[in-house]
């Protein structure tokens, strides 16, 4: 009965029920209202996403999700010659992911909100640090992301969503218009940090409560508690719960 | 295709994907093994909760949870005459309806794996602040629940997980056994702090892995992405993801 809302993504979107995490705060906020259905891959590009898409929104499923964020780029932008070189996409292969991906989810659900999300900058200090601390001196030189790079991944998702006329975040530009972005959003670099994750799930209800549907205008799934009459509990259940 | 653990029960559960919630750090543990699915309805008394079960938990479902958590009793215990009192179950109601819950359950699969959890004790002292900030001089100087009554319905729901051979946690004699219980686990006298939280977190984590499966054991729903071979990452998803 209840919505879905299903957040689609690597790690970023996979550690987002950790403690201060966006998808939690996203599923607190939609509390009795919507699921919020975590389907983040660590480790995944969009070319190995896309052998997923078929399983996880199948065509012609009765109850698809009402909505989707996509987010995912932070595994593509990996260099090639670096120590991550096998998760990396061309920059205009990922951006034709990201279409396939949308193509799909409107096959399943021409109505579905759908937002695209870029991944976050990148700290290429912190990343060094972070290789550093796992493979001491035998860490290689080289970052295998640049901040750089991982912009023109960026730049081809917003890009894309424009062409498409879906909403985007463009979490590489705005977490870079605060100062001190590299230790106060990122752990290593990289991954968010509890400030990180806010910035994401303010970005998410924004464009959710501006362009879709806000929480506070869904119904609850049951009725509230202060509806029921102790006396006769009975009739607030019997629009919802004929037959019980 | 991943299984659903349902978190059944009250505010305590509604509340549990604030930050440091004990829904969202089972959720994070079971990342990417099975979906926690929250279906807690606050203010909501074991009396309330029935009406719920048909729909939460049909029968003949494909798809039943593999495992839920009853988590009622903070409202069932409200005293009588006093401001929550619209909220009250009696005591051997109270159990009967856990009973009738774990019957249907029982009945939607009987390999359901089920466990009691007692409500938390009660902090008298805080209730009253709580209620005094709330409605200054006007709030009413009876606590609406004691920490005694509270441990009648605890023992209730302890008993009948005896009976009926299921596991159960009783939330209200562990979280004593800490000196200052009452400002370290509870934020009002009722609802969890995030140490408190844990607290819960900590006991269903304990009792799912010692007599139901530990997330350690459970299968990645696809490939992990060290097992994918960039070269030809068809090859990992064949098994799991034919024809796509």
């Amino acid at each position: 009965m209840r919505p879905q809302i299903v957040l689609f993504g690597d790690s970023i979107t996979e550690q987002s029920y950790r403690s201060g995490g966006w998808g939690a705060a996203l599923a607190d906020t939609y509390s009795r209202k919507a699921d919020i259905v975590n389907r983040g891959f660590g480790g995944y590009n969009t070319r190995w996403a896309l052998f997923l898409l078929h399983h996880l929104f199948p065509l012609g499923s009765a109850t698809p999700p009402v909505a989707v964020t996509v987010f995912f780029g932070a595994n593509d932008a990996a260099l090639l010659g670096r120590t991550s070189e096998r998760q990396h996409v061309p920059v205009d292969e990922y951006k034709e992911n990201l279409r396939r991906m949308v193509q799909h989810l409107k096959e399943c659900c021409s109505t579905m909100f759908i937002v695209l999300i870029t991944s976050p900058p990148v700290d290429e200090e912190g990343r060094k640090e972070y290789a550093r601390a796992l493979y001491g001196e035998k860490a290689m030189k080289l970052p295998e992301r640049t901040n750089e790079i991982a912009g023109l991944y960026a730049e081809k998702c917003v890009e894309l969503a424009r062409e498409l006329d879906l909403p985007s975040i463009n979490l590489w530009s705005k977490m870079q218009e605060t100062d001190g972005w590299q230790k106060k959003f990122l752990r290593d670099g990289l991954h968010l940090t509890e400030d990180g994750n806010a910035v994401v799930y303010q970005e998410v209800f924004r464009v959710f409560s501006e362009a879709w549907l806000p929480a506070s205008k869904m119904p609850y799934d049951f009725p509230h508690h202060s509806e029921i009459d102790p006396e006769n509990p009975g009739k607030a259940f019997q629009q919802q719960c004929l037959g019980v």
